[in-house]
C-alpha cells in the first residue's frame, strides 16, 4: 500500500484507528473455544464489526507463535479476511544480519502478505535496509517505545560530531539515510507525547505507529494534537480497550461500539489538528 | 542447562564449537529435495555427524520462519533429535513490551524447549526481564554483533553520570542489573575482537556467543586468546563453512570433517589460554 492510499482511506473513513490483533486465547470468548480454531474465528467476527471503523490491523506475531505452527496457521487465515484496503502490520520486532532479515521479509511480505513489519534497530543498516527492497512494502522502526524500559537505552544521551542527541533521535537521523517516508514508519509511544514535537522537527512527513494510548496511559488527543502532519501522519493502536471490551457472546457488538467512540474522537482530530 | 554443565561438556568435548543450524532450503543437498521434510532430514544427518564435536546448536529462526507453519514443524523436530546435554539456542532476536516477551519466552522455553534465547536489548528492562524468570533457561542479549550495521548505534558514544561508554558497552552495564552469569550470555562478533579486552572487564564471568569467525573474517584464535575466561566463557559459532563444506550426498560427512578441524583447533586453544 501506498502512502497516498493509506491516507485516502484515513480521509475516506475519518479515522487513523490501528486495531492491535493481541488475541489471547485466555482472554477471548469462552464460547468461542468450541470452534476448531479460536483466535481465527475470534479474529474473523472482530475484524467484520470494525473493518469500517480502522485503517490498520496489527496482529502481534508473538501471539501466534506461542501456539506453534497451528498459530500460524491462524495468522495467515486472519490476514486472508482482512480487507484488502486496509493496512496490515505484523509487530515482530525483527531484525538480523543482511541474510537473515530478507528472509524475514520473504516470510511476512511475500507469504503472507503483511503490508509492514515492526523492525529493531539496535543490528543497524543491514538489518533494515533488506526489508525496504519490497515494492508498497513499509519498515516500521522502534523509536521510543511505551514501554517502561524505554528508559534503559532509547533516552541515553549520545555524542555525535560534537552534537548530543538522545538515542532515538539519532535511529530517527541515520534510518532516513536507508529509506524515505514512503517505506519507512517509526514506532513512537503516546506515553512520551512531551517528546513528539521534537520528533516531528526530525521526521516532519513519516507516518508513526503510535501504542501506548488507553491501558497503558498515553492520550490520544495530545499524540493527536501534536504529532498530526498534513498526511495525518498516524496509526493510532488500540489493542485490549477495543478486542477485549466484552468478554461475552456480544464480544464482537461491543468490540464496534469501543472502536466507534475512538472513531468518533479521531473525526473530530482530524477536523482540529489536520493542516489544510 | 547450567553454567556448570555447559562448562563440563566444553571440558569433555575439548569443544567450544556452536554450529549454526542456518538451514536453508536452496543450498542443502538435491537428493535431500525427494525426503518429506528436506530441512529436518539435513539437519537430523548434520547432528548426527557432528554432536560429538560441538558443545551447542543454534537454529536461525528465519530459515524455518520462512517456511510457514511446515518451517516451525521441522524445528521442533530438529530440537527433538539434539543430544540432550547439548546447549540449544534459538537465534530469533525478539525483544517485546513485557507482556509480549512473555509469550516469546513461552513459546521457545516451555513449548520447544530451547535452552536459551538471543534477545535485543532496545526496549530495555521489561522486554528482557520476562526471559529469565525460567530456570535454567538464558537469554542471549545482543551487545556487539559482527555485522556492518554494528557502527550504526552499537559503537555511539553515549555520556552516562559525566562518564562515556559506547552503547554496547551500557547494554553490557544495565543488564548486570537484570540478570547474572548464569542467566545471561551476551553477543560479541569475532570481526570486533579488538573491543574484547575491553568487554572482558566489564563481564569477565559471562559466556560469550561468538559469530562472525570464518566467512565473516573474524579469528578464531583471536576470540580465544583474548576472550577466554576460567570457565571457557565462549561459544564461537560457525554454520556455512560447516553445514554446507559439501553439497553432495557427503555433505554429513564432510560437516565432520569441517567441525573436527575446528574442535581441534579449540583443543588447542584450551591448552594455550584457558587460566588455570
Amino acid at each position: 500500500m501506498t502512502r497516498q492510499q493509506l491516507f485516502e482511506q484515513i480521509q475516506r473513513k475519518r479515522s487513523y484507528l490501528c486495531i492491535g490483533l493481541d488475541t489471547d486465547i485466555k482472554k477471548i470468548p469462552q464460547h468461542l473455544l468450541q470452534h476448531e480454531d479460536p483466535l481465527f474465528e475470534f479474529n474473523r467476527q472482530i475484524i467484520e464489526a470494525t473493518a469500517d471503523l480502522c485503517v490498520a490491523y496489527k496482529p502481534n506475531i508473538a501471539f501466534y507463535e506461542a501456539h506453534g505452527p497451528k498459530g500460524w496457521v491462524s495468522l495467515q487465515k486472519t490476514l486472508d479476511v482482512i480487507p484488502q484496503d486496509i493496512f496490515t502490520i505484523a509487530d515482530a520486532k525483527r531484525g538480523d544480519i543482511g541474510n537473515t532479515s530478507e528472509l524475514y521479509a520473504r516470510a511476512f511480505f511475500d507469504q503472507m502478505n503483511f503490508d509492514s513489519l515492526t523492525v529493531a534497530p539496535y543490528m543497524g543498516v543491514d538489518s533494515v535496509t533488506p526489508f525496504l527492497n519490497f515494492p508498497n512494502k513499509w519498515v516500521i522502526l522502534l523509536a521510543l517505545t511505551s514501554n517502561p524500559g524505554h528508559e534503559d537505552f532509547q533516552l541515553l544521551s549520545v555524542v555525535s560530531e560534537g552534537k548530543s542527541y538522545f538515542l532515538f533521535e539519532k535511529v530517527l537521523l541515520n534510518s532516513q539515510e536507508w529509506g524515505s517516508a514512503e517505506n519507512m514508519m517509526y514506532v513512537v509511544g503516546a506515553t512520551r507525547c512531551d517528546y513528539v514535537e521534537r520528533i516531528r522537527e526530525l521526521v516532519p512527513d513519516h507516518f508513526l505507529l503510535v501504542p501506548g494510548v488507553g491501558a497503558q496511559g498515553g492520550s490520544l488527543e495530545e499524540i493527536s494534537k501534536y504529532g498530526m502532519n498534513k498526511e495525518c501522519g498516524l496509526l493510532v493502536n488500540s489493542a485490549r480497550q477495543i478486542i477485549y471490551a466484552s468478554s461475552g457472546e456480544d464480544f464482537a457488538e461491543k468490540a464496534r461500539e469501543a472502536a466507534l467512540q475512538v472513531q468518533q474522537e479521531m473525526d473530530r482530530y482530524l477536523n482540529e489538528y489536520l493542516p489544510i
